[in-house]
């Protein structure tokens, strides 16, 4: 991999710590819990990501969940009442794009300037680079789109992390998400499917830095005709 | 929508007559059956496709599409056998994007030259902006992410779809299927899913034109910097 421009270490710029193998990425909720909970909880939730990633969201039940983590079944109601409350905690919380582009220190945003096309890609791919974030990530694609009942948490994550992405690059397109951003989502969400849900050939296999270099112009485009825009309002209006 | 470069009909174009509502777009595989017996099956169809695009694959079940077809489950077993034959026949075959591209008469291909990345977008689209034939589309989407089962036919079916379209378009790529091709593919796929599966805003409600004003330059992108490095590489050769 380059170093140049340099993808940002999710270990480094992650919202939260991380323990080792990846685990207790979970937001900080319920931090007081006893040790013995806290790590039934977490054997509860890998087993559930395991399902979601492998099954989707309508072919994990409950029942298979307890049997994977091997817990009692009363154990997962208690902790999470339904099956979306165990998605949420087990798949959607461990994957917090918008965290993680709101939590990017200052320093980074200098590298924007010279590209912001090739920085959002960097930094919304290096979650997928990342062997210890992927299965999350994979098991958020599949279980968002398996079934209507948990699009709508796939769709609102989605907005969410592109309205945080603009507000810290483009601030002037704070107030609403506009066309160009959609279209910049749609790219790297397609990207993501095709190369490391589906791993569709050549893409799979695809040299991380050849992959750059193909898609960083594409996506410039969008960020310079925004641009252009922006500038041809700012004369109208001058 | 423009008539400027035209969306091509889905309906014209398709690789085999539809009758009315959208019914009959199967291969003609079986064409020897007895009205009776198409009608079970058609409506055995029906009833899956609907199914799985509501509840992905591992969420359908043989009994369930029994129960929505209203017909004996053991007539589905007796038709396709399993699970996986029901989805091939009643989603994956019903989107057959590799047929769409391989029908395309020579006339079409003329406008190919002006914009390539325009062309293979508005063509691809077609099938999404029609509501006759949407349904199928997030079908094979929700179904095809949903888990590993199934994965493959989708993997398989982008894979041949973009071969065969390059095949028309830029002959000369027809040996491999190259880099700029499988971003081209994973950009549309991205589209398709934030737009019309998961419905993104503001990319759900953005009309068709504006979003072929944004889309199109920065597809042309991939297409420009592939005849640029197919033109090196003749000049080093020759």
């Amino acid at each position: 991999m380059s170093s140049e421009g340099g993808i940002p270490d999710p270990h480094r710029d992650a919202p939260r710590g991380r323990g080792a193998r990846g685990r207790g990425r979970r937001p900080t909720r319920g931090g007081g819990r006893r040790p013995g909970q806290s790590d039934t909880r977490e054997q509860i939730l890998n087993a559930a990501l395991e399902l979601f990633a492998t099954k989707g969201y309508s072919g994990t039940t409950m029942r298979g969940i307890a049997k994977q983590a091997r817990v009692d079944p009363a154990l997962i109601h208690h902790f999470f009442s339904n099956k979306e409350g165990v998605f949420q905690d087990a798949v959607a919380a461990r994957v917090d794009m918008a965290a993680l582009f709101d939590s990017l220190g200052e320093e980074n945003l200098d590298s924007v300037a010279k590209g912001p096309g090739a920085w959002v890609a960097r930094t919304f791919l290096s979650y997928w680079e990342d062997a210890t974030t992927r299965p999350a990530m994979v098991a958020v694609y599949r279980a968002g789109l398996s079934d209507e009942a948990v699009a709508h948490v796939f769709r609102e994550r989605i907005e969410d992390a592109f309205a945080t992405c603009l507000r810290r690059i483009v601030p002037q397109h704070a107030d609403r998400a506009p066309a160009f951003a959609s279209l910049v989502s749609a790219q790297l969400a397609g990207l993501v499917m095709l190369r490391y849900v589906l791993q569709v050939e050549p893409l799979a296999s695809l040299d991380f830095d050849e992959l750059m270099d193909w898609l960083t112009p594409s996506l410039e485009v969008h960020f310079d005709r925004a641009a252009q825009e922006e500038g041809a309002r700012g004369t109208e209006e001058g």
